[in-house]
């Protein structure tokens, strides 16, 4: 109990009360429009966008380990909620804020998720959710129309048969990707003679009733961390995530998935069974797109499923300029897509999408209470069990943006990430490490007589089979201090906390085979205009320069004894262009 | 494009402002009271629970198979989604809808989910959920201490410790049961000697390395089909799932339990690893808890992870009359609990809760770009990814209703199970076939003179041997003919669509063996008074006699067939006390 807040007794009519929309609505649009301001100023103020409060500060203040005792005045938690909870939370909506797959949302969103709690229709059963059953399946055909482009009987056929799925409503892209594999587990593994599928029998008869050591699924080095969860729920293990390494566009590489594919099978000598080859159709890092048209051509000639990771880049697919990347999609198994990210949904809801409509049907289930063998419940299908009318938010998302409107955005986005490139490169304190297919880039900061070295290194490294030791051994010193300085860097951005990007680390595609710790910018706000790309690109470098004071030591004793010709002339360590 | 409603112009500036918060709120406020007259128009209105419209005709309403592709203004989709959807939604929080776990909710909720909403945080990582992973960890704390009450100082050092996970909160109880199941699977088949773990290595390898055949998970005949399910996702098998029947108070049957145990022992010849010993507080389908502290005891005597399953009756817990009904759930392993049933927090959101700090660390993992291996990211214990600040629900909800508030809800949940019980038996025409302890009651419609005879044919049945066979076919047969009558009947009641009970088989514990069809009452929703629960009776009955009119003829052949006593004076086929 906090001194100024009001404890009331326990009143059964009160409570009641609580549970009955007033009968004339004041109270709730003043508590409404109060809320409003609130959140209205916290975008609107102009402190930092995680707030200055620290991680034991907050600790400090949520320390209460018990559950209140007493009732509290819904405007006393109100006013908690906006000194403890808005002010200190992040700001994924600033225009600053290029860090995450996380922007600002559009304000009818916040009406949307209205009706959505007053209906409280629970999706898994027709009992409970009458037109929202009807308007998931809708959203569902529109999707898979998007991706798989099949017929109008198809759909006109599947929309809203209840005896089959085309896709589920999920939590997030993450359950997306478990329902796709968990599908092709069991296609891969089916019922056969004498055997009731791995499904029923478990992952250890399957492999026994099969002849195989192991299943195994396939992704580029690229791919989610989701995947390997999944295969670790699975019964798959980890351990079975083949990761293939990517070429410098970051796709997989083909030719080591074609040689992996052989080794694998048992009639030449393999001893696993492929349960799924996984595309991705926007790395969470690079925002790259795979090769899917010939990932798609292998992934079915030897008889696998193929998914598609596509909760990043899948709604690019709205806008007809970009579908030539994702040539091949159309003939994937199955397709992930998530709504809070490129359909600018709040959180958190994916979709995950079965070329076939008798796919789903291989994990189908029922119970007596609920979801019924013959019934129209879309709970037959699903991971999840209990399930919000969520899919209400795209569905009218996609009606009020519609595809055009999402185009723009997605051409916004896009010039946005060019803008922000060429801003870095003008610089030339910067290195981009990705081509940005579509918004996401990925780069670090380098002083220019830095970056030059490592091309003059590199060359005499291929020039000089002596000294290529010498060089490669520079190279990686290098690289490793940088990769120090960029942690360091990205600690340095968050203390100053006005613009954010991510960070992570690359297995580099140009200097190989070393990790490259890199800056991560995910340009999707539409209120990201130049203007503030150029306050983040200028925040960075002034930030960064100070910073490389102190690593500039370190540089110039490693340049000195590896050797070599000098880049330019070396006025000082680090210069600006 | 329907009639009426506007097409407008793609333009980029035009969307951009849809993302901000208006300067001034009045069109958003204006919108809001729009919504939220509807919502209460669609509650006052007299018109039955689930909508007079066919399915048919609602595949008719959303028939569009392609995604719009031109913008639609967000007042025309806004009176879409009303005449639409909310006219055509259930109405789960109508007092007379007492058939599933949804309820009226507290109408501070969807001030909640509007905050949620704005902030739009992602829980998945502390730079996108700053304050809310605080709230997050704040919440599991109170409920883990709800649970399993272990000292200040466990909480003291644990609430914020990053290295350790009290719980994690999930979509719903279904994530819940698997995350606890998951957790359960890779502590029965740990890492080992040359062993990595099931997690690793796939279950497969696992059971191999530990020298057993399959791997087990045993629950009730009562348990929620999501034990099934989970058993399926996570390569154990679906046929490994073991159900011990249960006795005539609907908990699991332990002498049973400790039979199959033995049998399944490998030191006594057994051949399987038992993951996890379920037990259930509070049964989906009655209502019902299993003994958890003779569970308990049995499960650590052979070193078995025990999980509760109290996504249903958890919550009453708060209540500390209910206390005694839990015995043992506080040395329970993991426990799940749903918000969205006895929290009344919107859909949907559930919780997953471990005894040791130590056991999520299980399942723990990380990636370079987020949820870095020494990161304080609440994502690395979680089966889900993206995650939203749903928490802040039951977070804000235990403060604005506190303990004491939810004890007075659940005492009048309790109340009124007891009222509608009565007013069932005042009829004579009903017979109850659970004991509630909770607020779930399961029922059937059986005229008198029926039950009496069924009572007069099992007495005969028991006293002499010879007629016993004919008396106990005839029992069965009766009993078909009434499974036969309340399918029917339930859809009777729905047609009417006044009142909505729903229904379900049980496995029945008084007419041994068979099964019998029942309607299940769940009674929490605080708006339904005793009236109501008169009314819903009265509806049951006049339907249930009118419809009798169809089932007497057969049954009077059946009853003269088997003959026997005739119960008091049969004056017609169905008699109204």
């Amino acid at each position: 109990m906090h001194a100024g807040t009001k404890r009331i007794e326990s009143n059964f009519e009160y409570l009641r009360k609580l549970f009955i929309m007033p009968d004339s609505p004041d109270k709730f649009i003043e508590f409404g429009i109060e809320l409003l301001e609130m959140i209205h100023v916290f975008f609107q103020k102009e402190a930092g966008i995680h707030s200055s409060i620290t991680l034991p500060q907050l600790s400090g203040i949520f320390d209460q380990t018990a559950i209140p005792e007493s009732p509290m005045l819904i405007k006393d938690v109100l006013s908690e909620i906006k000194s403890k909870i808005i002010d200190h939370s992040v700001k994924v909506g600033s225009p600053c804020y290029i860090g995450h797959m996380t922007s600002a949302i559009p304000y009818f969103m916040i009406l949307i998720e209205m009706i959505i709690a007053a209906l409280n229709q629970n999706q898994v059963k027709i009992e409970t959710a009458k037109a929202s059953s009807f308007v998931e399946r809708e959203l569902l055909a529109w999707l898979h129309r998007l991706v798989f482009n099949r017929r109008d009987s198809f759909y006109e056929r599947h929309i809203h048969n209840p005896g089959v799925a085309l896709g589920n409503v999920t939590s997030d892209g993450t359950i997306g990707n478990l329902t796709a594999l968990f599908v092709a587990r069991e296609k891969a593994l089916p019922p056969d003679d004498g055997f009731a599928g791995a499904r029923a029998e478990g992952m250890a008869k399957a492999l026994q009733h099969y002849g195989v050591k192991r299943a195994v699924v396939i992704v580029s080095a690229r791919g989610h961390y989701s995947i390997r969860k999944a295969a670790n729920i699975l019964g798959i293990g980890e351990e079975n995530v083949i990761t293939i390494s990517v070429d410098s566009g970051n796709r997989m590489d083909i030719r080591k998935l074609r040689k992996r594919l052989r080794v694998l099978d048992p009639r030449y000598g393999g001893d696993s069974r492929v349960i799924a080859i996984v595309g991705i159709a926007g790395t969470t890092e690079t925002g790259n797109i795979d090769r899917l048209d010939v990932m798609e051509e292998i992934a079915h000639e030897a008889g696998v499923h193929f998914h598609v990771d596509a909760s990043w880049g899948g709604p690019a697919l709205l806008a007809e300029e970009y579908r030539g990347l994702f040539r091949g999609i159309e003939k994937a198994d199955s397709v992930t897509i998530d709504a809070h990210k490129l359909l600018y949904c709040p959180m958190s809801m994916g979709m995950v999408l079965f070329r076939s409509e008798k796919d789903l049907n291989a994990i189908k289930h029922s119970s007596q209470y609920i979801i019924r063998r013959n019934s129209v419940d879309t709970g037959r299908f699903t991971v999840e069990g209990s399930r919000s009318f969520t899919c209400l938010k795209p569905w009218a998302s996609l009606k009020i943006i519609g595809r055009e409107g999402y185009g723009l955005l997605f051409r916004q986005a896009r010039r946005n990430t060019d803008i922000f490139k060429k801003i870095l490169e003008k610089y030339g304190n910067f290195e981009c490490l990705n081509h940005p297919e579509l918004f996401i880039l990925t780069y670090r900061f380098i002083p220019v007589d830095v970056k030059e070295r490592l091309l003059c290194w590199n060359r005499e490294a291929a020039a000089s089979a002596e000294k290529r030791k010498t060089f490669e051994k520079g190279i990686a010193r290098v690289n490793r201090l940088m990769n120090a300085f960029t942690v360091k860097l990205h600690k340095e951005l968050r203390r100053d906390d006005s613009t954010f990007v991510s960070r992570t680390t690359l297995e580099s595609t140009r200097y190989r085979p070393h990790h490259i710790v890199v800056l991560r910018a995910v340009l999707i706000n539409p209120l990201t205009t130049g203007q503030y790309l150029e306050e983040i690109a200028a925040t960075q470098n002034r930030i960064a320069l100070q910073l490389w004071q102190e690593f500039a030591p370190a540089y110039g004793r490693m340049a000195e004894e590896v050797g070599g010709s000098i880049p330019y002339q070396m006025l000082e360590s680090c210069r600006i262009l």
